[in-house]
């Protein structure tokens, strides 16, 4: 399969788009959840016959503690008490090591989750809301405290690079409609309501390729095109991932919509993205098995009034 | 059901504990996972029989950002752009919030997983390894990314304060393994080889009687006995969490063993603890569904070098 | 002497206060020093008559790393490498300890210049500035880049609990303009244009009585009253700090003015204050000598967009 | 004048000068202040002569906020109220903004002061303490803390490459004695006993040059060579400091001793260093003034148990 001549969408069409993948008000108007609300509580249990061996496969990276182009701003893992201070709890008999852990949430290093807060697109984000209720002290709507209960369901890999034969995506490849669907006929997977999707497009395998050395902006990340978006909102996906950041990067669309599977996804789908994800175990255990669903488990830290928060999304085969 | 006394077991008694309840070498000299080798992948895949309705609760507390009794170090939530720097990306059109999240790992607040390398006792965790294999610069065996494939399988609930039918149990309680079983015969219940095992001994309920205000060093929280230590070992109980620290804070034990199901559950058993669990609501669920047992989904962070993390525990009923 | 009965001034007098108290325009619209201008190139020089011994103290508590009372946030002092790393730099032969230091700015312990985008009053700061000029990514006029050349000239410090003579302030004690007289005629040091005063009130050695405990809301801390304002305009100081927050705490105003020195002081006047200085050893340093006035240095670190930092002031007697 | 060609001294040479460099057991073996013992209350009273002007300097770059080659761990400044939450303190009427600022003490970008437990060499530091004294909770002896009392004294600066007269050194051009003593004549100016000398390589106009991009490791730095070690001992230099690192980056010695100025002057002669320094202005207003010593004052933040902490110099002219 040779992919198709790819034309970046106009303003026009975008705000087209935007007005047609909407789902604003659908859950009330004072829903958080968005797109979550079609992983119901019968589709989780239902999700279950997606395991088969019990294999389990973590989809993150290493929290980058070093700095690098895809994370410029290292993660802190500091030692507060290391073995040469076993001691230092005050506690007699108490032998303990201590650490704190932080990180800047966003960007194209950590694997982390998008809470509805994290975008906007003129001025306002899913259901209404405006700039006004993210505060310097955090948000006041849409935060990743909506999915704290946790995002359990059926995961579905749509590994768009190996289906389409020819290795890791270059550049800011643009992936079309066609060819999720032709990857789904490839795999002999459907999507169907409420799965949560994830797409992989090689970025992992770039970086070995590169011998580690891999610039997400001088090199580009491949990513769904903004026609996507009707697909990705008819199907009723609740959930997306990447190895990317789901966009192409860089943007290969207008100067007002840069990001769209962003802008529009995160703002008017209620789609929450999880970026940075490292599918390649996933995808070779899948390949082996010839099944291409899973049991997917996410599990946000409840930080209140967050845009979001690293994560280490697990799979079950 | 009347608390018998309990009289803390002494040092020698304590010793004795420390040989017979260990795995080191069980599984390899290398081995660094301990006592999560006994959920299986096949166990794993058997766990989802846990799910009925697909209902999912969270198993954490919020991470505390305001210092209390329980948190005295408060995690760091800082937004880096809130909705008055929209545009502060320098990507044209491109309208996103940021945050910074960070926390201490351990402590008597943050819902918390304790890797192997977090305890020792005479000097020695996990198949022997020295505190000089927790550095300043990260610890270099038996850290959290050895749980980094995520734990996900068969958990059960203990609620002991509801079982015991007195409500919270007050102040530093000793749960005997008497209790367990009355516990598990109580509900209905019984706990295997591998199952992830969480008990309830009613702090948040306390802490909500006392409008908020809870100190866990003064009030105290009650734990699991020393002597339960054989019985977590027989069982094969592949992770501990509680509501507390699962040991009784303050410790019952001699100076030498302040806290015996850290010191020896940790070091010789390679039992994963989680701290600080918020187990009310899924009391409620489980009290309510009738069943006890669930499918319970542990992410650890990837932290590299790192002695545990914060998590969001999640069980789907 | 007594102090006299004070009484909280009107909301009316405040208003009027904040009319005649301004230094708005004075140095030009442009202008981010406020009273700093006062303190020109040739008081700078002149300073230095007073240095006579050459003995140097620092003014600055100990960064607080345990929360307190007083710091409930605290600071965070984490080793990267300490000697059980010295190797870790990856330079062969290269042996070196490493640590990361961090803060919150203000507060009730830290000692710390507030710049003058730290306050605001009726939404306005120095020279008209509004609330849009400090953004979630930093500020934007008016940071603590205004005084990166450094602070260097005459200090005076008043000692009004021992010029009065009944030892620590208690209580948030309210020091009104006569007392500030009377303990400059009770000291013998006059206060000129582009002096940088310090007003000790005992704080510390309140501390030191209550074995360091001391609750700076409950206990409460002497300030100055918003009569001083005029005081402080007309005598052209050029900064202000004290062993309190300067302001009497808690506030003893209105509503509208709880904090009249941080919110006429700061917005209008330009008065940069030093909150949390530690000026036991000066006073009793000078008391030896016999001089309050010293030579004073504070550098405040070059922070982009800081609404203050923490400082060591130093004195030269 | 030209520099001459210089070879790196041998092991041998550099053993010798570890030898003959030392001021261990001078002020007793409880000092932890080494060379500053050197600038007494005296000499800081004789200091002030060096003001003239009363033009005040400061000789710090920004805090580096961004990454860049030069510091790739970009500091923390992190607000926590902007001016869009002004009312968050929770005092009405009170209108603040609020943030945090940390940051790695050490490296290539930041300016700051190493205390005498930075660096290491055979295992030990200033006055023969081991690698055991610096524990991963903080240090517990040769802290910064010795230094807390502030560093105010006579300021030398010595331009080498203005006097030179070719321009910034290039690469980590070895700085000699001879040419010490050189621009020394050229600038008209003598270091004695208790000074504080700076050194001027052109780092800095190195990097506007280059439009922004230095990179200190491909680019190199130039610095002082291992044979000034005795300049600096037998002078009795009381504090470093330099636009770069004081050695030449990247090393010229051998693998024992990559950097002798650190690895022998800051554990033997006790000589606390500052690292880049930003020196341009002031050296362009010596140059205008026509003198070269200055009344020179650090304040080190108060940091129990650090190994150096960032700074700002102020220096006054």
């Amino acid at each position: 399969m040779t992919a198709p001549e790819t034309t970046p969408p106009s303003p026009e069409r975008l705000d087209e788009l935007y007005e047609q993948c909407s789902n604003w008000g659908r859950w009330g108007d004072d829903d958080e959840l968005g797109a979550l609300n079609l992983l119901t509580a019968e589709r989780r249990a239902t999700a279950v016959a997606s395991v088969r061996t019990g294999r389990s496969v973590s989809l993150a990276n290493d929290l980058p503690k070093v700095p690098s182009a895809e994370n410029p701003f290292p993660a802190h893992h500091h030692m507060l008490a290391s073995g040469d201070a076993l001691d230092s709890n005050g506690i007699p008999g108490y032998e303990a090591t201590r650490d704190y852990v932080g990180t800047d949430v966003h960007g194209l290093g950590v694997t982390h989750i998008d809470a509805l807060c994290h975008m906007f697109a003129k001025g306002h984000t899913y259901n209404g809301r405006t700039a006004e209720t993210v505060k310097s002290t955090g948000a006041t709507a849409n935060t990743i405290m909506a999915a704290a209960g946790g995002i359990v369901g059926r995961g579905v890999l749509l590994d768009v690079a190996r289906a389409l034969g020819d290795g890791p995506l270059p550049g800011n490849t643009v992936v079309t409609p066609d060819q999720l669907d032709a990857t789904c006929e490839a795999q002999g997977v459907e999507v169907g309501e409420g799965d949560l999707l994830m797409v992989c497009t090689g970025r992992d395998a770039r970086r070995t390729e590169q011998r580690g050395r891999f610039d997400p902006i001088t090199d580009g990340m491949a990513g769904l095109g903004a026609e996507c978006l009707p697909w990705l909102h008819e199907k009723g996906i609740a959930l997306l991932g990447g190895d990317g950041i789901s966009d192409p990067m860089p943007g290969v669309g207008t100067p007002e919509w840069p990001f769209p599977i962003h802008q529009i996804g995160i703002t008017r789908i209620g789609l929450m993205l999880i970026d940075n994800m490292n599918l390649e175990e996933l995808s070779e255990a899948c390949a082996d098995a010839g099944t291409w669903d899973v049991l997917l488990a996410v599990a946000p830290l409840r930080v209140p009034g967050g845009t979001g928060c690293p994560v280490n999304p697990i799979a079950v085969l």
